[in-house]
């Protein structure tokens, strides 16, 4: 921004709070970030030894105020929206959920108001699909809004990540989605298996963005071929006997296992959408770092065209939610002076 | 054995010297247990912080002398034969591999000697699988050899563990085996993972035998139904949602994730041996504790009938050995004294 414009106020202060992770924008009265934080101060450290709610709500509310408070006084209008595990029954206060099929433009209609001494806090609720097959996503939510606020059309949002979600769309109504295990798996795996006592480095050992790495599409090329013969568990162990066998590196045996546990997800994904090429329609995934373009990749590979919406999806989703709310001004155009 | 017989003096000292646990069996001249011990001794302790080949070779021999030491004073003529992963690499000395196909006869004549102070050691070679899927065991050969020493004829012994082994054989001859990494598997998801959190107990905390557990029955069914569908990686995040939902108790997670790891696993392996029904023939399954029964009723819930060899075949497989590579003498009878 040129120094001839005055930096407008801020309109709203956006978290999302998840389990291992706190995420915090700032945002102008157009919803352009302004300044952003992200630190390991996730919901788990504040709820941990104690089972007491108050306790609990208190040492969110010691955190919130830690990590946001110069920006509650430098911007004392600005209200709180917060999406993520903070609104869990484990959390800061329950959120509850929206039912599944659910239209994303309802969550604005659902907020649970959280009263500081800082600020207002609003948390924005989760989204559940009961039935038999059960599932639930928080802070998702926020980043499926985000990701819609683009022109193309999209029906199946992926959101790769610890727990990786896949999400059918029809339009902004959310129609079904479910959950894969993957990433969690990768990190239990090369942290703490006999895969990792192979490899020459952790769960971080994997090349960053899997597009030039030969053994994460080995990984896809052998989930694809004998998953469905072989199974998970013991494709797996191939990374030790092709390593014993001198037919994989040591440093390709990250890249090759997360090969294998994309590949699975991916291919499992597919097929539950439906008969090949049919069901999926716009696929986008939603990601940063080096997960989304393995995802993009196994994807492609399989036939499905890809784009890609980077992680500050949730920065704009809660804004879009804001919006909704009422909490900021639709049209609040930017302070400009000094101009020409 | 009563009073009026004097023991005889042992003919073998038998090792399963694996990973994590040292095995060992005192047997006498007939290959019947006089005395048994098992600690926690395992290879890996013995070569950790240390790549120099003698350095280690030291510490093998020192564990094996503090751990059998007075079974070698008391039975100055009785050798040693170990199988295990004190055969490999990182072991005491690399004992080699026997490619598969191979005759379990071959095992005998192919025994590595370590001359220690103590005694000398015959070492056991592994079986290994070339090829484009290679594999490899170490151990579990002789608990091969030990469960074909019965008069059932077997096509196919599972050995379940951390890295279950499903062997097909033709007579005593090995025609290919593969490994699941399934209990490893399981481990690090009750311990470390976002289902331990949620279950009541670590690993340990699945019921003792798995047949009276609905849990188990209801994550085999799980598997069955929907594992090709949606994949292992979503299938065990529904233990997560199936208590979130109300619908699985937190003391059901462990047998519930057991089912579905246990039944991916064996569903493949049937599915890998051929058509339903027709390759698996006789299947034994060897093990011990809870493991064992775990499989028997997922294979006979599968159709297949299954008789259950116990984890002492490592015992008896060894004395096999021994007998034919002429260690102990093939017709010793015990020595009976004072007998009427």
């Amino acid at each position: 921004m040129s120094d001839d414009v005055r930096r407008p106020d801020a309109a709203l202060v956006a978290l999302d709070w998840g389990t291992t992770t706190f995420r915090a924008w700032l945002l102008d009265p157009e919803g352009r970030v302004l300044e952003q934080a992200r630190t390991s101060d996730g919901t788990l450290r504040c709820s941990e030894g104690t089972d007491d709610a108050r306790e609990r709500a208190a040492a969110f509310e010691r955190t919130f105020l830690r990590l946001v408070g110069p920006w509650l006084r430098q911007h004392p209008a600005a209200p709180v929206l917060c999406a993520g595990m903070a609104g869990s029954n484990h959390g800061w206060a329950e959120a509850g959920y929206l039912d599944v099929p659910a239209d994303l433009g309802d969550l604005a209609g659902r907020l649970t108001t959280v009263a500081t001494t800082g600020r207002a806090v609003h948390l924005v609720p989760g989204l559940r699909v009961t039935g038999p097959d059960p599932d639930v996503m928080r802070g998702e939510e926020v980043q499926l809004v985000g990701a819609l606020d683009a022109p193309e059309p999209v029906t199946t949002v992926v959101l790769p990540g610890t727990h990786s979600k896949w999400v059918r769309l029809d339009g902004r109504r959310v129609t079904g989605f479910s959950t894969a295990m993957t990433g969690e798996l990768y990190g239990l795996l090369m942290r703490d298996s006999i895969l990792a006592r192979l490899s020459d480095g952790g769960p971080g050992a994997a090349s960053p963005d899997g597009r030039g790495s030969g053994a994460f599409v080995r990984g896809l090329e052998v989930e694809a071929a004998r998953g469905d013969e072989r199974g998970l568990p013991a494709l797996l162990f191939t990374a030790r006997t092709l390593v014993m066998a001198g037919d994989l590196r040591p440093d390709e045996v990250a890249d090759y296992v997360s090969g294998l546990l994309v590949g699975a997800e991916v291919r499992h994904a597919l097929r539950s959408a439906g008969p090949p090429g049919e069901a999926l329609g716009g696929v986008a995934v939603c990601g940063s770092g080096s997960t989304a373009p393995r995802y993009r990749l196994a994807l492609e590979r399989a036939g499905v065209p890809v784009r890609t919406v980077d992680e500050d999806a949730a920065a704009r989703g809660l804004w879009r939610v804001a919006l909704d709310a009422g909490l900021v001004a639709r049209t609040a155009p930017p302070i400009l002076e000094d101009q020409p």
